[in-house]
């Protein structure tokens, strides 16, 4: 199996296990080894009285995002520090996507890099992600060629 | 009008419109100026297959937490950068309490330090967050003496 | 030797070795399990043209007593992330207080919270670091009662 | 006078004023608008006695990038959140590269990354800077076409 399938088998088993992400309706658009992209439109569930979403759902986003992109490689790994820097709101009815990227892996530590934009190309949000690798795989035994 | 009356009408205006605290049970239990005390049980929702809470929920907690402390002053603050450490892991029926300290206030910059437990006392995450102070009051007009 | 002494004496091993600190007049004023002040007077080689101390040394201050503090237990720990604010100016002549605080240890996992303060009291920076405990003591063979 | 013959000028205003980086030997490598590269090579005032570098002349460094990087448009900035991430240890005569990159700017705020690796790639550290615009201007006046 080649880096793409890996990372691709990965996401569903992480997948059919995300209640929380599957309950806002965030969608996984493309996976590729230590990349993510997620997708969520803000609806009523998400908004204060003014229509604009909570920061927490912007973060729920991210970190969906963070966590798909992290397990990509079939070694488990956690969250242990997060950093969100708010840039622009959201609104009900905006749909956002969220880009994760993996900028650095050194022994068990990875650092990844998540851009939250409106589909009017606004950055809404940047989210920092630190993982640790822990015991155990998702899928135990699979490994990239 | 008092200062810690003036913290609880603040909170009151900010609950009246806080859907997404609600829609996930949580509760306000102590809020006085740069302070606030919120508690939330994890429920099916908001973990994994494993019964693992998404980090994404404790943020929320504490990120709501940061919400109300930094708005007892009758003047709007949003959030600006906000930064969570996972120290122990929350289990499902755990009843979690997020305990919101002004840390500093220096012109329009506020720092909170937020602080998620479980019941049995073991720290579940530690948040800071940075605040700013943006044009508006939350009841025009209303000031503590 | 009880924590206190215990303290006391990984200090002075960090010290002996600790050039970086001494060449800046940095000073220890206190040592105890998890605590460490240290202090500082800002001098010509570390301000620019305005006589405003550049943000690196008030870094530098707050991580030197970031390590005195993380480095009690004579389990050697080195920093993985840290995070500072600012919050005021410091200028040439001004005395600066770092009060190093342990907020949690988890496992290996220690995160400690910085006040840099001014003479007058005004805070300087809030830093917050994260320890990783490693393998070894700084004198080996010896514990706390 | 274009973008880029600005971000210069404004570099050499801040370097003539610029005592701390100068006697660190740092050099500037290289001014666009929102980036910069910085160097510097780690020397027995910056290594404790294992000579292995203190994080604090790692922050020095990324510090320095950064404050170049978000001063390229004549619009005085000033640190208000730095956040830095150790990866791999640098040692006595490693040259250091810091490259800094604008993440986002929106109304005042900016987002700068910079990455420190050593001469044989490795990366040493991640930094992320929030600046933020204050009023005044490096040089009076000077604007791009």
């Amino acid at each position: 199996m080649d880096g793409a399938a890996l990372a691709r088998v990965c996401a569903e088993a992480i997948w059919a296990d995300d209640s929380a992400s599957k309950q806002f309706g965030i969608q996984l658009i493309s996976i590729e080894p230590g990349h993510a992209v997620l997708a969520m439109t803000v609806d009523e569930r998400m908004v204060n009285g003014h229509n604009i979403c909570h920061g927490g759902f912007i973060f729920l986003l991210a970190d969906s995002a963070f966590a798909y992109a992290s397990n990509t490689y079939n070694r488990r790994t956690v969250a242990q520090h997060c950093g969100i820097t708010y840039l622009n709101p959201a609104r009900i009815g905006d749909r956002l996507t969220a880009r994760a990227v993996e900028r650095q892996w050194v022994g068990r530590t990875g650092l990844f890099d998540i851009t939250v934009n409106r589909a009017d190309g606004l950055p809404v949000a940047e989210f920092r992600g630190h993982s640790r690798t822990i015991k155990g795989e998702l899928i135990p035994g699979l490994k990239a060629d």
